[in-house]
């Protein structure tokens, strides 16, 4: 029995885990590349000061701090000061806003960059809650132009098609449109940021519930009537007409903010596999959001995959000059966990083509030499490390997945052949050296 | 000015970084899967108990400690109980022995894993050291076969072969066969392990040196001038020879570690691009070595590439049965810098292949299409994501290494066609928006 196990909330990967995560990654970075989106990577770690305060909420809790080491720590303990001085990132979009305040001279004036990697959070254990997962990041800064938003929708939208998502809905909605249309209601000012995580829940629990929940926060009985009534008949309007019924409600106010709306519409001309829906009623969870937000969700899957939206003030609390930004998110365990179910991985993965089994000791060299040729043809071909007889390193074969092994043995060294066994079958072919490497090439990939 | 950076002795990675580092990763993972090692991956943070007294030596000091959070840390704070509950790793190889006792049954009997990914270590700042750097190993586990050795000494050579470094030089030891020598040259046990350390420092200072801190450790002179004199002839004997010197000096009590080197020898008949040799000399660092160790030098390279060694004891500390095990680790951070410096990286690396520029707000939703189109033709398309006039969008391609920009103005539009523009000459061509993408991936491929 193991002493030891990872610990609780963080998890270990098995090789065939780490190759479709690793597939999963390659296929999404693909197409943001495609979409001229530059790679980045910052430290696991920032000092603790770059996260405080920074809209990231609830996660801010969450964080693990670092402690103070040597004379450091002593000082901290005795002046009863604070003992970390460092801590693990709790999303990529903090220190995203760090890197771009940093190294603004050395980026292009619009930066477009993805970052794909861990964060962590002392969340409570709970199914399908991790203490270190992966985010799957694109964001443009530096531009406020629609055209950025469409850019970070579609280059979402298109790596989730080529995942093998169908029926993409992108739902689109503005912060601060949806701010006028809960004052528009009737909302008081204070009860306006509750009445956003309120609302949020619309398409997750029922409208009833919705209703209690906003009247407890203090929300005028005609206020919650007239939200409530239009979250419903909002859903049987078509998309122009949802923005001619919110531009109705809001009024002359609302102008700018509907034609940023409808210039982020009209530069999605289309999406791959989906469409792009105005939902007045989107309200998004991060307190740093400023203006267009959206989520995508697909044909029979039951939450959203990915969601994101205008943050334009976020780099300038770090960098001391404003600075647009938007940005979309991919739910990267969310996704993982659905495409590992429903078998979206490619087929036929496995550890190795070939086994170079050592039929004795002393002909443990030659084995060697035969491992290389093969490699040098272009196969993945795994060398029995040990003494075994052959059956057992066959069984060895099996269990990586290892659909052939390779065996050289006196005989066939004799007169410049190896024998190749199809482990399945158990059948045994012997073809001349020379040829092998093409030979079992052929049968890989019939 | 940015008011926050990345903590001292950390780094930000700008896309060129990225790109030759995640270059570099593909490049090595390759090799490792052509020889059958599987990819794992384990938390960045362990459970502390994990790290502590695994044999890591000076890199257990450098561990960073994660605070325990909540109720637990005040209890932690009023009994002046330790802090942390977890740390961030220091290695790749205490990870992969827990990870190993964790999962023992789910693995292969004897598992080849390769795991490459950031550690940390709470190092003083100074040139080229840094406090989270990548590890990139390879191991076998469950096998005490000389063929293991082989395997990994392989596996290790191959991928720095493929990077590119020529002459390669495997020095290769037995860490029970050099603390015999030592022992049979007179030193005493207690001052063994000290002189471990003073031996490891040969090949990179001074004999001299090296004598005087033999001498401060109290080791008898006559002890110390049988060790170097044997060091300084050892330099000049064939590998045979040397083999040979090392038998007659300690006697038959190590034939066994001796017969094991050879076997270690025979089953690498031969490595690319380089040579493999005893090094009655080689010490190697870590405590945890219990057999065979090597080290990898380059041509023209002035310190070590890679080292290794087996390790039989580690797993049994975390699983409670002892398990054999041998791993070689590249160093990835010097081998990056020097690729880095010698331009050893592919050349032609951008972050896409054209510009998609808009020539007036109102084509944006067309070129949002030619980008769509020339994604589809198998081509890196970025978007110019906000308004812009064209010589500025130009200027922005050109700044992230982009080499064409195109565009389809109204005119380009009622006729069909495409401009390119080529940025380094400023010359423009006008093609059919058929042609565009068999066009441009002809152009590039010049």
């Amino acid at each position: 029995m193991a002493k030891f196990q990872a610990p609780s909330g963080f998890r270990d990967f098995l090789p065939g885990a780490y190759r479709k995560r690793g597939e999963l990654i390659r296929r999404i970075r693909e197409v943001y590349e495609s979409f001229g989106y530059e790679g980045i990577e910052t430290p696991a770690l920032e000092n603790l000061a770059v996260f405080l305060g920074k809209g990231g909420g609830e996660n801010e809790k969450l964080m693990f701090r670092v402690l103070k080491r040597g004379a450091e720590l002593q000082r901290a303990l005795e002046k009863r000061d604070e003992l970390a001085d460092l801590a693990l990132r709790f999303d990529l979009t903090v220190p995203l806003a760090r890197y771009f305040a940093t190294h603004r001279g050395e980026l292009p004036s619009v930066f477009k960059r993805y970052h794909i990697g861990p964060v962590w959070r002392a969340e409570r254990a709970q199914h399908g809650r991790f203490r270190e997962f992966v985010q799957c990041d694109v964001d443009v800064l530096g531009s406020s132009s629609p055209l950025a938003e469409a850019d970070v929708i579609l280059a979402t939208a298109t790596a989730l098609a080529a995942l093998g998502f169908a029926g993409l809905t992108v739902r689109l909605n503005s912060r601060p449109l949806l701010g006028r249309l809960v004052r528009a209601a009737g909302v008081p000012e204070e009860l306006v940021g509750g009445v956003f995580t309120s609302i949020d829940k619309l398409d997750k629990v029922a409208a009833g519930e919705v209703k209690q929940e906003l009247l407890a926060r203090g929300v005028p009985e005609s206020a919650v009537a007239s939200l409530l009534d239009f979250a419903a008949t909002a859903k049987t309007l078509d998309g122009d007409a949802r923005l001619a019924e919110v531009e109705r409600r809001c009024g002359a106010e609302a102008e700018g903010l509907l034609k940023q709306l409808r210039e982020v519409v009209a530069a999605t001309p289309s999406l791959p596999s989906g469409r792009l829906v105005f939902d007045p009623f989107l309200a998004r969870g991060m307190d740093y959001y400023t203006g267009p937000i959206f989520e995508v969700s697909a044909e029979n899957v039951p939450f959203s995959l990915a969601g994101g939206g205008r943050y334009d003030e976020l780099v300038g609390t770090l960098s001391g000059s404003p600075v647009p930004a938007v940005g979309f998110s991919i739910g990267f365990e969310r996704v993982y966990t659905l495409m590992d179910e429903r078998r979206m991985f490619a087929a036929g993965d496995r550890a190795a083509d070939v086994l170079i089994a050592i039929p004795q000791a002393a002909l443990a060299a030659e084995a060697v030499k035969l491992a290389t040729e093969l490699r040098a043809a272009g196969l993945r071909a795994d060398l029995f490390p040990g003494a075994a007889k052959l059956p057992q390193q066959f069984a060895l074969a099996e269990t990586k997945g290892i659909p052939y092994a390779a065996t050289a043995g006196e005989e066939d060294l004799a007169r410049g052949a190896v024998t190749f066994r199809e482990l399945a079958t158990r059948r045994n072919e012997t073809v001349p050296r020379t040829e092998a490497g093409a030979w079992l090439k052929n049968r890989l990939s019939r």
